[in-house]
C-alpha cells in the first residue's frame, strides 16, 4: 500500500492510495455492499459509476453466505465479480446495533444471528482471520463503539478494550493479506481519544479509523472535536471516518483532515425514494413531478438523468416497480462520487472554500422542500 | 405495417413483421412490461437483451400514471424511452382477473381499481382511443375472456359480445395511430371460433389475437384446437396467441401456425428464483446451488452467466437482495430469446422437428428436479 499527501493547506489534503495496481485520490467516498452487493447494483454497475473502492460488512457476510462458501469461492471478490478494492468492516457496529446481545467480554463479544437466533462469538483475533478469508485489502480492527452519552468510565473501559483487541487482531495478521487499520474510540474526550491514538500508534497500524462518531450527537460537537483530534493523527496514514455520508459533514471532516468515508446514506435514501441534486434532496414520490419531463438534475451525467424523467421516476415508485430503486440508487452514488470530485479538483484549485460556499447555498437552499 | 409469410412448411411459418423502420422475424416471444418497465429491467436493458417489440398493459397503466400522464409525455414509448415497438393488449383480460368487476353491460365493462377502489368504465371505444394516446404500434379490441368450463350459450355470448365490441372498436380507430388487432374468443369450440374469425374477417382487422386460451383448460384441448383452427386463419396476417410462455406450449402453438406470442411466465419465475435453463427449470434457492461456481447455464451468453456464479445468485435470493429478481430475470428473458432465434433458425433449415425433440429431450429431463 502507498499513501502519499499530494498537497495540503491547513489540514485539507489530496492523497494518493494506491493497493495492487489500483491507485485511488482521496478524499474518497465509499459505497456500501453490505451482503456483497451495493444494493440493486452488480459491481460493474458500481464500477461503471466511478467507484474503485467499496466497502462489505464483515457481520453481515459471516452470517450469509458465510465464511466457508466465501473461502471455498477464493473471496468476496471473485464471489461477487469485483475487480476494484475492498474494505471490511469489522463487524463490531453491527454486532451491537442489529443483534441481540449476549454479552461483551474480554475475549470478544457474544451475539445471536438476527437471521437464525443462533449464537456466535467475535473475538479480536477470529475476526481478522475472518476477513483475511474475505480477501479484502483494507480490513479494521474489532472495536465496540460507545453509545453516545454513555458515563466516562464505561466510555474509557470500550475504548480501552478497543486498543487491547486492536493490538491482539494485529498479533495474527497475516503478512500480504490485506491491511489492517485500527478502529479509534474515545467519544467526545480528546484526551481519550490522543491517549488511543498514542497506544495504537506503538502498535503502529498503516491506518486508521475514527469510529463511534455520528452516532446521535450533536454535529457541532463532533466538528470541533475532529478539528482538534484529526491532525494530531500521523501524517502519512490514511484517516477514515466511518459511516459518514452527508455531504455538508463529509466537507466539515475533510475541513478537520479526513480521507476516507462510508456510508449507507445515498444507497437508502435511493431506496425510500429521496434524490440528492446540487439543488437539494428531491422527494420524487411528490405529486408535483407527476407531469414532470426534466430529468432529476439538468446537468446530471447518470444514466438515470440521460435517460428518464422525473415523471417516470415518479410512476415507477408510485407503481411499487423494482427499476425504481436501482435508478434512484444510480443517480444518488453518481451524485456522491460527482461531489468528491468537485470537491478534489476545487482542493488542487486552491478554491475549496468557494466551492463549499456554493454547493453549501444551492444544497441547503430548501428547493425541493 | 408489412407482414410476409418467408417460408412455411406444414403449418409452421417464418415470416416477416415490419412496422416504421423496424423489422422483426416471427415466431416471436414478446415479453411483459405491465407497468411501462419489464419487471427490474430499463428499457434499453430489454434492447439489450435482443428484444424489439414489448408488451404494455393497457389495464394498469389506465389506472397508474393514467390517460393525462402519459398524453402529457406524448405516449409510453417517450415516457419509458422505449424505441422499439410496442403491442398493448386491451385490459380486458385484466379487469376480469384482477378487479372487482361491477358489470359486464352491452356497451363495456364496469369495474373497480385495484388500486383505490374507484369506478370506472372500459368501453370498447375508449379502450382504442386509450391506446392510440399510449401510441402503441399495435393495438387489441376490448373482449370478454369467458372462463374455462363456462356453459356454451354464456360462451357464445361473450364470444358474440367480442365480435360486437371488435367492430365498435374499429369504428373509431383513427388512421394512422398504429395497428388494430381483434381478439377472438370461442374457448375450445372449433365452430364457434371459425364463426367469430369469419365475422371479424368480414370487419377486417390486420391481424389477431387468439384469447381466452390457456387459462385453465387441459392443454391436450387446446393443442388439438390450435391445430384445428390456426390453419383457417388469414395467411397474409400476423396469429398472437395471448397469453402463452411456456417453450414446449409455444411449439405446439407454433406447430398450428401461430406467430406471436407474450407472456409473464419467464418473468415472473425469475422473481421466484425459478431460472429457465437448456437442461430444464432451476431453482436457484436449493442449497446444493451454494457453493456452485458454475454460471447458470455454461453455453448461455447473457450477462448473468458471463459474470456471475449460481453460488452467488444462491446467496443474493437468501439475502433478499433487489439485484437477484434483476439477475434472475436477465437470465430467463435471455433464455426465451434464445430459444426463440434457435427455433427460427431450425425452421429455416428444415430440421425444426430435430430441434424440438433434442430441446425436449433435455428441458424436460427433470435433471434439476
Amino acid at each position: 500500500m502507498i499513501f502519499e499527501v499530494k498537497e495540503k493547506f491547513d489540514n485539507i489534503r489530496i492523497s494518493k492510495l494506491k493497493i495492487n495496481d489500483i491507485e485511488i485520490e482521496t478524499p474518497i467516498f465509499m459505497p456500501v455492499g453490505t451482503q456483497a452487493t451495493v444494493k440493486t447494483l452488480s459491481s460493474d454497475d458500481v464500477w461503471n459509476l466511478g467507484y474503485k473502492l467499496i466497502l462489505v460488512n464483515s457481520y453481515h457476510l459471516y452470517l450469509q453466505p458465510g465464511e466457508e462458501i466465501i473461502k471455498s469461492f477464493g473471496g468476496v471478490k471473485n464471489f461477487m465479480n469485483w475487480n476494484g478494492l475492498l474494505l471490511s468492516d469489522s463487524g463490531g457496529f453491527q454486532v451491537l446495533s442489529l443483534s441481540d446481545i449476549r454479552e461483551i467480554r474480554d475475549d470478544g463479544v457474544l451475539f445471536k444471528s438476527f437471521i437464525d437466533g443462533s449464537t456466535h462469538l467475535f473475538t479480536p483475533e477470529y475476526i481478522v482471520k475472518f476477513q483475511e478469508i474475505l480477501g479484502v485489502d483494507i480490513m479494521m480492527t474489532l472495536d465496540i463503539c460507545p453509545p453516545y452519552g454513555i458515563d466516562e468510565e464505561e466510555l474509557r473501559k470500550f475504548t480501552n478494550l478497543s486498543i487491547d483487541w486492536a493490538r491482539r487482531g494485529k498479533s495474527v495478521k497475516e503478512e500480504g493479506k490485506g491491511y489492517l487499520f485500527a478502529v479509534l474510540q474515545g467519544g467526545l474526550n480528546l484526551n481519550l481519544r490522543l491517549k488511543a491514538l498514542e497506544e495504537l500508534e506503538k502498535i503502529d497500524f498503516p491506518g486508521y479509523g475514527i469510529g463511534g462518531l455520528s452516532i446521535g450527537e450533536p454535529w457541532e460537537k463532533t466538528k470541533e472535536l475532529l478539528q482538534n483530534f484529526v491532525k494530531n493523527m500521523p501524517e502519512n496514514k490514511p484517516r477514515y471516518f466511518m459511516g459518514l455520508g452527508d455531504p455538508i459533514s463529509i466537507m466539515d471532516a475533510i475541513e478537520a483532515g479526513v480521507d476516507m468515508f462510508d456510508c449507507v446514506y445515498p444507497t437508502r435514501v435511493a431506496r425510500n425514494r429521496t434524490l440528492l441534486t446540487k439543488y437539494g434532496k428531491l422527494r420524487i414520490t411528490k405529486s408535483e413531478y407527476k407531469f414532470d419531463e426534466r430529468p432529476i438534475e439538468e446537468e446530471c451525467d447518470c444514466y438515470t438523468c440521460k435517460n428518464f424523467s422525473r415523471g417516470y421516476l415518479h410512476h415507477l415508485f408510485k407503481a411499487k416497480e423494482i427499476l425504481a430503486p436501482r435508478l434512484a440508487t444510480i443517480h444518488n452514488l453518481r451524485f456522491m462520487h460527482n461531489f468528491m470530485e468537485n470537491l478534489r479538483e476545487s482542493i488542487k484549485r486552491k478554491n475549496y472554500f468557494d466551492f463549499r460556499r456554493n454547493f453549501e447555498k444551492n444544497y441547503l437552499n430548501k428547493y425541493y422542500e
